[in-house]
């Protein structure tokens, strides 16, 4: 991050970006539309790189499973998730020109309210304000309209039929809750387990502004993390007890103040001021994938939401924020405890049950009461009416017929007492085996555009006044640049040879023979290029290349014989640069 | 593949698939949504490993660029793409129960009308076929209305404005085209250079079928490769050149033969079978990926497609073709030349200029006329008029003028008649060094869901009655099983110690202690899983684990130390199995 603040790192990011591929905006060619970007060559890669970073750490490493299912989900699972009805921003509208403008930006921007206050007002308290401070439109300086809610998500129909509404997932959570029986069956029954989706999702912003922040289309990895409320415990807590948290606490926030406490797991479990040890020790993988795409600790935060803040389906909620230069601490992942909500509302509005069985460690005895009609003495005494009663004694559950003759004396049905001594009352013991149970749910979810970003601006350094995007090794676009000293006598054809091997050992490889050496190495320090490879006349000899290390600058002289060997060992973390050889001179 | 046809392959994978957590129907709880599929676990991480071997092959091996890009787009790149115009299928109503269905499906299945020939006919041509064999609606039987043309995109809005309509994108290629200049930029100004997206996709089919083979939402990995026509060759067609390829000629389909025909690439190029040397390589390139997925080159075939076959963008086409059981061949890829109509259409739509600039090898000498009024014989003569002849002979071109002399003796403005003695003629020599010009684009196009299909299919072997998923080593969802021969005495630990010292090695690694070893490693086989590791009572003693071999159910016995760098090798292809040591007996 570049301390001098007479530089920008938004604006030093974007132009690098688009000068170099990293992203722009997309759709250019036709003026542009909001909120859409396009990854280029190394964004692209850098984007998959922090993927299988978040794949690799809940994946690979924890066992996550992992799916991939369709962004443009029929209207149903969004009616019951709950978002046909809250996905909704304030939106006014100018009298005269039309445009349309976010409420809650508008009254923060002219009337300086804070966002935090603005997000708990309603709909007729937003119109009370823009009336009583007069908003007028930013355009055109007309009235503008009464406010009203804008759903954003995206609206589109299923198949021929016009009636058959779908939309464009906010999330990706939903999907993995809809399928809830057929994953909790691939945990072969058992709880806990987590299921993640990385995928494209689309929200309808109004007005969408701040490039890689806010964007129409995006990409989220949803963790979903199911587990039995009764049996809480994490089972890998020990692993991380004494991780240091930094947390910004709710009652801090509502008195305005800015300071973050830190605090041990442990401790923020012992203090309940993080109630779910599943939900803790994945803000801990949070804070540990972003320490691994270069975020230090020192600028991350984990801030607890207020009430009305939450999503409409969370109770305890926490932001994973980091500090960036422009816009100070942006979110960019969410830690939400989700309840059994979701899987709740699918039930209801699907009828499928999402109830898991559970075996009691022993089985309990429960009392069951048997309550039985004396035929013999009902048919004589209640004669037309006895089938009724009859009936309505057998159908009743037999503890609120015991009930009623404990508080009132008799049962009635109809307008019959029925008393005690017209029944038979019996008592079984019964074994009870298990439960059923809607298991809980804590969600970390990540903006994986926003961690790309706050990866560059964490990699942007200046030296010699020289852009140099100092990635950690393994996110970076490109692990290995190659370069012949001169095109000519043999060189290129060998650094060519060289780059196919190092790419069938699977490195990623850029091969560079234009302009001179220095040149190469500002373009490779430019694109985040962890190491470069240079063939020169001593090569074709004794078959030696020299490596450069983009940071250190520095270079060492190795044997193309222990080269693959010596890459694979730097890449997974064996072996410093440091630790190659001795430095030569370099420039 | 199962030989025994008694079991429908199809059939086979989909209740495996269901079980074991490959795909299966989205939504099944609100009744299931067709052309939507979920990957489970498993399949996600087959999905993956199949895009990552395209990656390998396209992006890293030959230096294609790879971009990210959204699903969601204007309607003005559908528009000038020409999408919003051809992309639709024919479709009929019932009169009477209002169910829609595909025009040419149901001529098809009712009339046996080859769809071939179907995709011949016009909108009028299928009207009057359906009312000649008077076809009614195959539900309830009664009349069908006129067929009328269905736009198969997903259409939706953007913002909040009703005007700005936005379509999911039918493919990933018009992403590439509208960022053209700026990828060009990437190239570093040079041709030819190529793009590749991986990602979902949408069409809005009236009515999916197939399971995977026709889905509303799918994955598409879509090349495009920008060259100078002028300059076509393929600069390394010669490493390719002996490779063969099985072709169906359009010739032989017109006269409904299937007769495959086999040609090196020399020979296509040099019969003019396949007219560019780019789209051959990169249909070399395609039965490569066949091949590493699993599918053997005896089924797979190329066929050249019928004129009125071709997508509107396409000049030749061929399509790749892999025989399945349930359907015969299927297309998995296909191989457009797509000339400049893409880049054309949205430079005359957006008014960006795609043409690139060349430098002759040696300038040309053009030989430019300059005609200059005469001012003091044209003012006297024409006197009022005089400023708009000189006007006009002014912003003419010279040659217009020029021609106009020579045919009819004078240059007309208004109607005035201006003879060559009232202007000065002269030449100049130019020498121009180079033009502009829009590059062409040969494009490969992969159906990634239908690839995963028939990696599935060509993985499905039955042995003992067991089945047994076959993967090429490198596609396995996973790589490796390691199992505690029991679940006591310090065996487990050591399995979970191994398992994360694998999954720190970057192996895809799944522990399982449930069961017998033998159903754990019938579990690992279904699953498709490369290698399973034992932990024995040996291994606490001296260190050393068996590992066994899903195709050969052989089992060896090797060194915990050597382990990592035994099992690199083996998923490098740098060692066999039967390289490992001496097999042990195995059950």
């Amino acid at each position: 991050m570049g301390s001098g603040k007479e530089l920008d790192n938004f604006l030093t990011i974007n132009e690098l970006a688009r000068r170099r591929g990293f992203f722009w905006q997309s759709f250019e060619i036709y003026g542009g539309v909001g909120g859409f970007v396009t990854y280029g060559p190394l964004g692209t890669k850098l984007k998959l790189n922090i993927e299988s970073k978040i794949r690799d750490i809940f994946v690979n490493k924890l066992g996550i499973f992992e799916i991939e299912s369709s962004i443009i989900a029929p209207g149903k699972v969004f009616e019951a998730s709950g978002h046909v009805n809250h996905f909704k921003e304030p939106m006014v509208e100018c009298l005269s020109c039309n445009k349309r403008f976010r409420a809650d930006h508008l009254i923060n921007e002219k009337l300086g309210i804070s966002l935090l206050e603005i997000e708990k007002m309603n709909l007729s308290e937003i119109k009370k304000i823009i009336k009583k401070s007069k908003l007028e439109c930013p355009e055109c300086k007309h009235n503008l309209k009464d406010p009203a809610q804008f759903l954003t998500m995206f609206k589109t129909t299923i198949g021929p039929y016009s009636g058959a509404t779908g939309y464009g997932r906010p999330e990706a959570a939903q999907n993995i809750f809809v399928e809830f029986n057929r994953l909790h069956k691939m945990a072969r029954e058992k709880l806990p387990f987590g299921v993640i989706q990385i995928g494209h999702a689309l929200r309808n912003e109004i007005s969408p502004r701040q490039g890689l922040i806010r964007l129409r289309e995006f990409t989220i990895a949803d963790l979903e993390f199911f587990f039995d409320p009764e049996e809480a415990n994490c089972d890998i807590i020990s692993e991380v007890e004494n991780e240091i948290l930094p947390i910004l606490l709710a009652d801090n926030r509502k008195e305005g103040k800015e300071k973050i406490s830190k605090f041990t797991v442990r401790e923020a479990l012992d203090k309940k001021i993080v109630c779910s040890e599943w939900q803790i020790f994945f803000m801990v993988m949070a804070k540990k994938l972003l320490l691994e795409i270069g975020v230090p600790v020192e600028n991350q935060r984990f801030i607890e939401k207020l009430p009305w803040e939450k999503a409409h389906y969370a109770t305890q909620c926490f932001d994973q924020e980091v500090y960036v230069d422009r816009w100070g601490w942006i979110e960019v992942s969410g830690h939400a405890y989700r309840t059994d909500y979701d899987l709740k509302c699918h039930m209801n509005a699907s009828g499928a049950d999402f109830r898991v069985y559970k075996e009691f460690k022993k089985p309990t005895e429960k009392i069951q009461y048997l309550v039985k009609p004396k035929m013999g003495l009902i048919g004589p005494k209640f004669k037309e009416k006895a089938s009724e009663i009859i009936e309505a004694l057998s159908k009743t559950p037999a503890e609120e017929i015991f009930e009623s003759f404990n508080k009132l004396g008799y049962f009635l049905v109809g307008d019959q007492k029925i008393s005690e001594s017209y029944v038979e009352i019996s008592q079984q013991k019964n074994m009870v085996r298990g439960k059923r149970f809607i298991p809980h749910v804590v969600e970390p979810s990540f903006g994986c555009d926003r961690l790309f970003y706050v990866a560059l601006e964490y990699a942007l350094k200046l030296k010699n006044n020289r852009i140099i995007l100092s990635f950690p090794k393994n996110i970076a676009p490109i692990q290995l640049g190659v370069f012949p000293l001169v095109n000519k006598d043999g060189l290129n054809e060998k650094a060519k040879t060289i780059t196919n091997n190092l790419r069938n050992e699977g490195f990623l490889v850029e091969f560079d023979d234009t302009g001179s050496i220095g040149r190469r190495y500002a373009r490779a320090d430019e694109a985040g290029t962890s190491l470069c490879i240079t063939i020169d006349y001593s090569t074709l000899e004794d078959e030696t290349v020299t490596i450069r290390d983009r940071d250190l600058w520095k270079q060492v002289r190795v044997s193309l014989s222990t080269l693959p060997r010596l890459l694979d060992d730097y890449f997974k973390d064996r072996l410093k640069f440091e630790d190659f050889g001795t430095f030569i001179n370099s420039k």
